[in-house]
């Protein structure tokens, strides 16, 4: 899932801090890891499957471990179909009745539903693939879910996909299983839908949900949950109601499609002769954000920025209020914020404004030392955040247009993948049965109304579903994207649940949400 | 040798043409490899020189093969000081009487003296360092310099450093073999001078030359060459009055010299809160050119620019009217040049005027496909090509002080290596000897104003020493710096020599200086 990691610097040197904000109340209540067991009914029945948690944990350590030995990278081609086929078999085995791989024009979907013939369904949301990885930045193989000591935070399986979004995902499927093990009937219907592309930006996604059966199922749902270790180093937990939309591109700039510069690397000292595509990508780029190297700048990128509503913007500074500068500073290796803004000023610019940002560059010659070569082409991976009520196709047509009208039609704008941003109403059944969760556990979750980073929500918030949708789940994981990302096992806080506490807040929620 | 290249393509497809200029002279008459024996004294003794030639030729490729099996790559720090060693050794079994490494900041060089009881001295300048390769990249292994038939060139030996310099410069150890064999004295004293971090831009040779006895030896020459196949595909060749001078250099932002943006990668999202040094780094580049993409924009940077002489001027009119522009932009994949000049205006253009040109761009992620991170550090790779009297070390100094001025102070130049531009009088008997040599080879040679690559010759045709200095051989090698480097073994062209020519060439012009 791309959405979580915000604050979380993507290298190795990052180390607890999810979430720079704390939770004052988790301070001093404990999670589900050592809470007594809840007061929701039926009371017997909860408690057996409870029960079964702690019997099956090496069963469902063993369940993420293996699925982790099994990355599919959309952006390498790399498990497909055997990622799909595996999730299938995950669900099956968690009591999915039927199930079944939806195929779509990229990599195949799967499409789950469990009728335990309860009043309310609940929509849930899965990604199978993981972000590629380089093992020599690894300090154990990415693929093997190794169970280390890490310090201050506890035993922590480390791989690819451990925490994105593989761990959390095996918590939900664990939490089946429990009921299955204390033969206990669900108090909810489940619909599954899960993709194999999110990590590129979730291109075919929306034609999985576009099937009139998948449609019709999630119609009956209260909403939608991405399974997501939500709580920081202390416990802290943050209800996301919303999220920013994304674009994800890279510019290409080469003498051929130019008509301009070599059509191949040429010597360079011909910079003299041949118009460079690296200098012209150098300078459409800087056509895109202003003098103060951040706002963007292409016409009408604003135009449909709605501000945000005086019910999001309480919620908004009672949060900031609870959110640590220090803490996010220290996470982030960061000394200033853009303008030099203050703390409150920043959160707010974090929340409401959209972004072009260079993901990376390269061109020409990138080794060690210099290489005297005039480069035939330049790329650059740009990601832009949206936030409502732009989206993501018509902030494409604005960056095409403008480049075109600057004299650089000729670059390639080559889209990789991107949605529209998200809302879910504070005041939904989903987000009423997240916050009761939480709340039972002791911990009084932080409503924010926004998430910087991005999900593909808005294929279940936009038309024609527009369910509430959203992040849920209690554990710890960190690292995504990065070297070393793990998922927490056995908790060394007890304010933080380890897999087991994160198996139990799926169990609770499922009675919340009846 | 960097300078060579200013009209090869630095990739595979390079083809065969080193010089798009087409030498008529040169179409009609025949290289060394098929003309009889040449007029110039003592004719008995040089004619057995000549006859070693053919009967030493396994010996000489051999020579070859061996010496491209051990590179030396600054940039990598690979294969020193063995490298200095063997060019040593390589002198040594030449006839050089005194032969001995010089220590440097960097890597060793290499001084040697033949002294041959002669009235006139010659300089020599050897380079026994390679560029970097990629193995992947090639058709047979970069160090094996296998022997493939090139259709419509010949037997061409493939390998790193095949033309760039080991080649030629074989050819010229190989003449000095002739002579021993055939007990023949030299009719020139020789003084070597060799180094191994030319491809890094020859940072610490000036070291070498410093040295008294050095200084001393290279004073009493008419002159000093660097041996090159000076043929292109037709058999032409170009004499070069000088060559423009070179900065290298690298531009890094970072967050932590910047003191704004983050210290590590972070999130992409957080690009709505934190600064970007990749922007940094791409609006400082803006600044470096022209609206028009490629006229440097650093103050200061045109006001040493000296206007070409009118003598030169005469000789660049001259050879423009031989030099072929379809051929040209075949070779270079090119089909408008910069402004959309002409031929002719390009190529004054391209002898006349300063570069600013960018070899690479390297920052955040550069792998397939996406990665949402906002990157902490970003780079360019810069050359800057200067014209007399423009001068390294203050074309450094005029960009360090318009980047500081610019609000880009924090940006680290980090310069990698570079000279000055370097002249050679054509009236001087370095050059004179050169012109009659390829005349009595049937080759009218076309005189060129100014190479707008590189070689720190400078060092010879600067001060304190201010000799005349150039590039001198027959043969035909392409693909420096690039896959599937190859030096001409066999040539399926009369008009171009092949190894054996290349030798005779060097036997030729020590009598021509003499």
């Amino acid at each position: 899932m791309e959405s979580q990691r915000e604050d979380v610097p993507a290298n190795r040197t990052n180390e607890i801090n999810r979430r720079d904000f704390v939770q004052r109340a988790a301070m001093t209540a404990a999670a589900f890891a050592v809470t007594p067991p809840l007061s929701f009914l039926p009371e017997s029945s909860k408690a057996d499957v409870l029960a079964q948690i702690p019997k099956q944990h090496d069963q469902t350590v063993k369940m993420l471990r293996d699925w982790i030995a099994l990355p599919s990278i959309a952006a390498e081609n790399r498990g497909y179909p055997q990622g799909a086929e595996y999730m299938a078999s995950l669900a099956r085995n968690a009591g999915f009745q039927h199930v079944e791989l939806v195929p779509t024009a990229g990599k195949p979907g799967v499409f789950a539903t469990l009728d335990a013939g309860a009043k309310t369904t609940l929509g849930i949301y899965f990604m199978y693939d993981v972000k590629q990885y380089d093992p020599a930045e690894w300090s154990s193989p990415p693929l093997e879910g190794r169970i280390i000591d890490r310090p201050g935070v506890g035993k922590v399986m480390v791989g690819r996909g451990a925490t994105n979004q593989k761990g959390p995902e095996t918590a939900l499927l664990a939490a089946l299983h429990a009921f299955k093990a204390a033969r206990e009937k669900l108090p909810v219907n489940l619909v599954l839908v899960a993709e194999g592309e999110e990590e590129i930006g979730s291109p075919n996604f929306s034609q999985v949900i576009a099937k009139p059966e998948v449609a019709a199922a999630l119609r009956k749902s209260i909403g939608v949950i991405i399974p997501m270790g939500n709580q920081d180093a202390d416990g802290g937990v943050q209800i996301n109601l919303g999220a920013k939309g994304i674009v994800e591109l890279e510019l290409v700039s080469t003498g051929e499609k130019w008509g301009r510069g070599p059509k191949r690397d040429v010597h360079s000292s011909l910079a003299a002769q041949i118009d460079s595509p690296a200098w012209h990508l150098v300078q459409a780029l800087n056509t895109l954000v202003q003098a103060d190297g951040h706002t963007p700048a292409v016409p009408g990128f604003f135009d449909k920025v709605r501000p945000i509503s005086p019910a999001l913007k309480k919620i908004l500074e009672d949060a900031i209020a609870k959110r640590s500068e220090a803490s996010a500073k220290k996470a982030l290796g960061v000394s200033r914020w853009i303008n030099d803004e203050d703390w409150h000023d920043s959160l707010v610019r974090l929340v409401s404004q959209p972004t072009i940002n260079i993901q990376g560059l390269v061109g020409g010659y990138t080794g060690p030392g210099g290489k005297t070569i005039l480069p035939h082409r330049a790329i650059a991976k740009i990601d832009m955040r949206l936030v409502p009520d732009m989206t993501a196709k018509e902030t494409l047509g604005l960056l095409k247009a403008h480049l075109a009208k600057g004299g650089f039609g000729d670059i390639e704008v080559n889209m990789t993948g991107g949605y529209d941003p998200t809302e879910t109403d504070p005041d939904s059944r989903l987000i009423k049965a997240q916050i009761a969760t939480y709340r039972e556990a002791g911990i009084e979750p932080l409503l924010w109304p926004r998430l910087a980073g991005s999900w593909p929500g808005v294929t279940f918030t936009g038309a024609p579903l527009k369910l509430p949708a959203g992040q849920f789940g209690l554990g710890h994981g960190a690292g995504a994207h990065a070297p070393d990302e793990y998922w927490l096992i056995d908790s060394a806080n007890p304010k933080v649940a380890g897999m087991d506490g994160a198996v139990r807040s799926f169990v609770e929620f499922f009675y919340a949400c009846a």
